[in-house]
């Protein structure tokens, strides 16, 4: 893990560390075949509570039937991987009344532009040097 | 897009501008069925040459058959999906001479931890304020 310098008093000396919500973790997956949704984007100006409903959407996505995990980084460029166990299970995600809402203040507020990829994992390997 | 502030001797003031190596992008994709691999990494400490390389393979990437497009993101977790035509563009990538010595010493050096996901992209879809 690399290494981060804290904030004081809102300036940052190097580096900064990642607020708390930033997940540090290659999500734990089964073997394949399972899916993915590739979620690319590039926000608009501000925060207007995108980061409030973000961390409510991942916490909610961890709760639904056939999810497996999700990634994210942001620099500049967003990108979230979430890892479901079928189409079915994304399909209903997508229908989430509370997503919903979500996915409409993406495209009212938040988004400047997105790009959803829907995938079939093949397969996969890792690494580990622990 | 979301704006960002200078560095001023090493002291960075609210959010940290992104190097010039960082792609703003969403990767422009042909319609699907294509092909994604996903990269995501924890990085050890340190650079030790890792963002020359990281760049050099990039630019690298765009030059093989059946390239598609790549979008990158760090935040402590590292997320990068390469887009190609085909499982044996894939391949033939992986298998790649010089690829092959940055694979190497990224397991040596740069990486704690990475998983690779191969992946056929199913459908897609977009959205953009423009």
């Amino acid at each position: 893990m690399t290494s981060c310098i804290g904030s004081q008093a809102g300036i940052f000396l190097g580096r900064p560390c990642y607020p708390y919500t930033v997940r540090m973790a290659i999500a734990a997956t089964p073997a394949p075949p399972y899916y993915a949704v590739i979620f690319t984007s590039l926000r608009t100006d501000g925060d207007n509570g995108y980061g409030t409903m973000a961390e409510a959407m991942e916490k909610l996505a961890a709760t639904q039937p056939g999810f497996l995990g999700i990634e994210s980084a942001r620099e500049g460029l967003g990108i979230t991987v979430s890892y479901w166990e079928s189409l079915e299970a994304i399909a209903a995600w997508k229908a989430n009344a509370t997503h919903l809402v979500a996915q409409q203040r993406g495209r009212d507020t938040w988004y400047e532009e997105f790009k959803v990829r829907i995938c079939r994992v093949e397969r996969d390997y890792a690494f580990d040097r622990a």
